[in-house]
């Protein structure tokens, strides 16, 4: 009873924005479970920007994904068959399963692993509010950025799905937040839905004239999604003792030649200010805090979030390129089946 | 009795590196002390990279320096007559005397004021190992950069007069430390008299290659005084949760327009790295403690220092070229005067 298996492969490195002929098709038959692990099938993938860096061949936080392999991604999916005496048949699971129909894995919390999704809650979340997405927001923004109350915070690709959940729970913690995303849908949505205080549209603001208009006594916290020319800017606008979250720069993850960085650093000398690199991995024993407190907030209203759900197996490597090209808004999905309801428990 | 008071003004903005013709020499009466004021005479002048950034009209931690204003500069002195009840005729004190003869200042901490010269301390210290240099090594490294024992720590600037103090405290913190220098006699100086472990000549070296087989672990704290390639070539080395200091950018401090900067600032999220500008200005009511630890380890043999001593008043714009040139091991001064003995005490 061997189920065929549909993967994504990497063919070969994409060299800028990412091709479809970077990847190859292929059915293989599914994998049979050893003692101790289980058959997950796929129902959501999810896609991140980090993705376009693991295809890149250099030294990282994770290894590059290799020619040959299925591409790495974050997915929830169903447990189709268990030999691992935590997990049952239905049950549903979250972990990097890939680019794939079925994937087998161990149970546990390592990086190969996969975790429960907690009954009750819609479960394409734990790719996005409640999944890296949101924990990302929530450990960059309170633990790295540190923001008080009354202070100004100023956030990156706020209508992304990193973005628009740190500047709700900047909000939260009393701050002044600013928003820069890209169109007047997406500003709309920032300020009108995720109740922003004001957001910059990139792609029609001089974005250093409005925040010094937005940001009079400068940034305190800037949650940095972007990097590039905003970046530069930012560092213009600096309150004293200023931090910069460094979640990612989506802005460069396309470039083929690195592009040169901001020329005014030295601004972090003179306002005495703090830029600071963070990964998500890193916090991975306290994920259960933060999606204890993001579901509380999203269960009273106080954060909303959106997904923007793609389908078809075969439309997964363009739904990358949605990331880079502005198209989603909120968290970006593709999603290959429904869970089967009778297998549930 | 009124006094002839040389001093060199501000005529016009360098572009670029320092000119002589961007100041004017003028003599005028000495000022005359107000009730609670004091006339000083300046006998030592520092030069600092940082007196290059007062010349250009752009909002910093201090107000730039005005066309037609004495050149601000930290200097030691003797008071000459006081109005003030803490001070006496014939004692040494130090502040932002100027390029000039003669000032006249209220006593106190503050900017404008002087703090004398504590006893039997060479004064010219107060501008160097003691002053705002080694107090900024002092702070900066660490306050900020926060350094553990067996951790490998660089400082670039490694013959300079706040790179060299740097460094050294790195020892005593028990610390592996590299420096970076121009030159063989200036690397020679750092590993033979200050004692660090190993200097990399960046300009006859590739700095990249040598950082790597030096900090095969990489770089846990970089004290930064230089910017530009340089920091580019650390951001690549890296240790996991590297802590960058920065104090200064004098690669740049010279440049008509803003240079690009580093082409890899993502390196500080793959590494969680941070990045910190500070201002040793925050730490002067910290001073004393600072000049304490810092004269034990003098005294102990423990920390070397050098000062390369100009003279000649009309010298001293030239002077402050030889920071840019790098024709200077470790602090340099120019000396006006000796204390006249008869009126100490």
């Amino acid at each position: 009873m061997s189920e065929t298996n549909r993967q994504w492969l990497l063919k070969r490195r994409p060299v800028g924005r990412v091709e479809p002929d970077d990847f190859e098709r292929r059915s293989v038959p599914a994998p049979e479970p050893a003692d101790g692990e289980l058959l997950v099938r796929n129902l959501w993938l999810s896609f991140d920007p980090t993705q376009r860096g693991w295809l890149q061949d250099r030294p990282s936080y994770l290894p590059p994904v290799q020619i040959g392999e299925v591409m790495r991604a974050s997915t929830v999916g169903q447990v189709v068959r268990s030999r691992h005496p935590d997990f049952e048949a239905g049950e549903l699971v979250f972990g990097l399963g890939g680019w794939q129909d079925l994937f087998s894995c161990p149970g546990g919390s390592g990086l190969a692993g996969v975790r429960k999704v907690p009954a009750g809650v819609p479960p394409s979340w734990l790719l996005g509010v409640l999944g890296l997405t949101g924990v990302t927001a929530y450990f960059g923004l309170l633990e790295v950025g540190r923001p008080q109350a009354g202070q100004t915070v100023l956030v990156s690709a706020a209508a992304g799905a990193t973005g628009s959940v740190a500047g709700q729970i900047a909000r939260l913690q009393g701050c002044r937040v600013v928003g820069i995303a890209g169109g007047p849908d997406k500003c709309r949505w920032v300020t009108e839905r995720a109740r922003f205080d004001a957001c910059i549209d990139y792609k029609h603001d001089d974005v250093g004239k409005r925040l010094g208009e937005l940001c009079p006594s400068g940034v305190d916290v800037y949650f940095d999604n972007v990097g590039g020319p905003i970046l530069e800017a930012v560092l213009d606008r600096l309150a004293l003792r200023a931090r910069i979250v460094l979640c990612g720069s989506i802005a460069s993850y396309n470039d083929v030649e690195p592009r040169p960085g901001p020329r005014n650093l030295s601004n972090l000398v003179v306002r005495r200010a703090r830029m600071e690199g963070f990964l998500v991995l890193d916090y991975l024993a306290r994920m259960e805090e933060a999606v204890r407190e993001l579901l509380g907030w999203v269960r009273a209203g106080e954060i909303v979030h959106e997904e923007d759900i793609q389908h078809g197996f075969e439309n997964i490597p363009a739904t990358l390129n949605r990331l880079f090209t502005g198209e989603n808004l909120g968290k970006q999905l593709l999603q290959l089946g429904e869970p089967e309801p009778e297998r549930v428990g």
